[in-house]
């Protein structure tokens, strides 16, 4: 099972009201879990450095079937993944990836966030994700 | 100026809408004045090659400040621009991207359409941008 | 409010003249807010890797509105942002990229300097960026 | 020999002053004999996807020591270099770039322009190669 673009669209929603909710101006990429892009909105003011950032989290979440937050630790010097970041045209590998599952718990795709700090960017993030659950 | 998210969404509901009213399902995307991407949506089922080209379409509008159309006559064998499509990173010069004007006339940014004909992908486009005039 | 021409070359000329001050030979690069290139000078004997760094450098502040070495503390080993470099076709997170605002402190686009030490580069692109404040 | 900045910037100066007779927006790139940039201008409200391909165009006339406009008749369907654009990142193979020659006749670099037709490009760039003549 994918994303719909309607489930795609409720994640942005939700994910848009929780970024003016604590003032900050995002940018939000929804990717199917076969990694394409859904759906992906830049809010007004937002840094555009972050519209390849927020695309590039959601598919290295997509990729990888876990949240970006959960590559952060395996990928600094002496870790196992250490530069992972040079495969795939490029990864985003610190928290703003997170992962989409249905209410049957089966990954339908993942969401990044990308505009704020990165605890920022992962509560948003999950906020969006929480509209399929 | 450049578009508002606001404005860039009524212009995809607005293309979302044509593209259902003539049966086909479509990636569309807009950019800005400057050509970064401000919004994007795939419908369900469309195909997956066309999420690059919607995206493109839209660039190369922005990037030249006239409809993809208007392009097409100039980048055939013999033509002035033959093979200008291996500019910036990738040029798509066939019809579906359509520049966005405001009210006053000004160009704040582009629609790129790709997922059927060109014929029907310039029609969806132009849907999209009367949201904005 | 993006840059004039007139104005990113009196950015350059002012940049040109504080690295001749301090016996330097800089790349030096001013793009506009949406991050596209404006104007370009690379000093006679200076480093050619340098072009393409100074370019990044001013991409990169543009993209994220911010001088990059407010980047640096964040993208190091066990930092928020590290390898975040690997966005957008690559970014440049050390000092020499600066942020350009007009008179009213509105960010209008930046500058990037490469060609000798990193606070050589920051100080040479500040000297540029005084000249449109 | 390679040009000097002083002389890239004569060969701008003199371009742009063309460009401005014939009433057109052009972006103009001058690159040394080894094909690196030296000196770029984008003149105001010009097309921005023009930034590349007057780069390419310089860079295509560097690496070929001949002018954009003899490698044309070239590359068409059934010619010996149809499709020689796919190397080196990406040719510009129509009018706009042209060989830079000090007044011994050696060659020192190239100029790129485009912003208007080929012929407009063409023009405004043999009106920068005559400043180093």
């Amino acid at each position: 099972m994918n994303i719909t673009l309607a489930q795609a669209e409720s994640v942005i929603t939700a994910a848009k009201q929780k970024a003016t909710e604590i003032n900050t101006k995002m940018n939000i990429a929804v990717v199917d879990a076969g990694s394409n892009l859904v759906a992906f909105v830049h809010m007004d003011g937002g840094w555009i450095g972050s519209v390849d950032i927020s695309i590039k989290k959601a598919k290295t979440a997509a990729w990888f079937q876990m949240d970006t937050k959960a590559l952060t630790p395996l990928v600094g010097p002496g870790q196992p993944l250490f530069n992972i970041e040079h495969s795939n045209g490029g990864l985003i590998t610190f928290p703003g990836g997170v992962i989409l599952k249905d209410e049957s718990g089966e990954i339908i795709g993942a969401i990044g966030v990308s505009g704020s700090t990165v605890d920022d960017d992962h509560e948003v993030a999950e906020a969006g994700a929480s509209a399929v659950k």
